[in-house]
């Protein structure tokens, strides 16, 4: 089995080793990586700037690179210059450092690579852990990567789909099939002074769950502790 | 009625006073949009660095601010800092120089701002005309500006909504309600070498429609010389 790790914290993130430790369980791995943080790049693309793509390193369980690109770029590299026009049989995006519930999948570099994949039929999963902490601690999670990836491989894959799998930091109880929670964020600019008086700007946010009721959303389920894995599609057409 | 227009393509564009000077005959106008082009910025936001606003054009019909910041910022940085919190009645985003059809919804900054819009609860439009050249051709688009719009208001919004509006070039025979049809990108990466001999790599691309014989797909109704007026979620939770 072979499979691509991208992530949108880059290559030397914490997430993304803890990653490719588990995913060299199940195959031969090849990285391309952002070769720094690319939070927050959604599914942004590099139009009309040139991108890089170097091997940093090869072993005979992985294949590591590193772009300028983002996430989506590194989907798309690898496909198409790595694996010249083939395919991986898995997408495995993350670990990100940081929560991708609700509608922050939207805004989210480790999705938009799964998204990347969903479009060209390969198996996507984004995991990401709710610590946004460099230094977060995936022991919990760790355990749980595999189980879960055997399990949705199984499964199978809808055209244009992808699975957004979120943990909650500490003592994991299980796993739920959730739906992206009702939320959005408020106050989400701060104004600040540079030393000439002229203002700037800086994004922060308070998030508010629209429906903290509801069972079966993915906020639920990681308020409660569990591992939550929420099936997601490109197809944004709205269904009634 | 308060609209607020931002775009990807940037404030110098022919497709964002296309778009002001339609939307200036419904109400009162603010513009913020990016210092330049963002085209591919999807829902991109601008994380720990610094964001500009600067008013650059006040009138009684219209302010038009600019920032280096992405068009999800730009909507960001208008509900804060510009409306204190307060939203308008209407985002409308475009006039998008290129198609934002079918899978090209997940990498477009003109729909990206009208995501952040939806999230919000704001009722938002994107717009965009089937030509990439700057000095596109809107006037047979520019017609339809507002009957399209006021119609789409008169019809209501659900929660996390907003609508794509994709015209073709040329002729124009009618509107269509569509869905995004399936499709995707092939070769999409392009090797080059510079004068030391290093590889680069630039974006291209051929898209390829999945699902030519379907008719309510916005790909058909756009090859059929219709406007395609596709209703949009931002929950990505897989619909079975």
């Amino acid at each position: 089995m072979e499979i691509l790790i991208t992530n949108d914290d880059g290559y030397q993130s914490k997430g993304i080793a803890v990653l490719l430790r588990q995913m060299e369980q199940l195959g031969h791995v090849t990285v391309v990586a952002p070769d720094g943080a690319r939070s927050g790049m959604s599914n942004a693309i590099t139009v009309e700037q040139r991108m890089t793509l170097k091997l940093i390193e090869h072993t005979p369980a992985h294949d590591i690179y590193i772009t300028n690109g983002t996430p989506s770029d590194c989907v798309k590299l690898a496909i198409n210059i790595i694996y010249r026009g083939g395919k991986p049989d898995l997408v495995a995006s993350g670990i990100n450092h940081g929560s991708n519930s609700s509608v922050n999948v939207i805004y989210s570099g480790t999705m938009g690579a799964c998204f990347v994949a969903a479009e060209q039929g390969i198996p996507a999963i984004g995991y990401s852990l709710c610590d946004h902490n460099p230094d977060a601690d995936f022991s919990d999670f760790e355990p749980h990567i595999i189980p879960i990836t055997k399990d949705l491989l199984r499964r199978g894959f809808y055209r244009r789909m992808c699975y957004n799998i979120n943990a909650p930091v500490g003592e994991l109880i299980g796993r739920r099939f959730t739906r992206q929670a009702c939320g959005h964020w408020e106050n989400e600019i701060a104004e600040h002074f540079d030393q000439d008086g002229n203002p700037y700007y800086l994004l922060q946010g308070d998030y508010v769950n629209e429906e903290p009721e509801a069972i079966d959303t993915d906020e639920y389920a990681l308020a409660h502790h569990f591992i939550s894995i929420c099936p997601c599609s490109i197809d944004m057409s709205l269904k009634l």
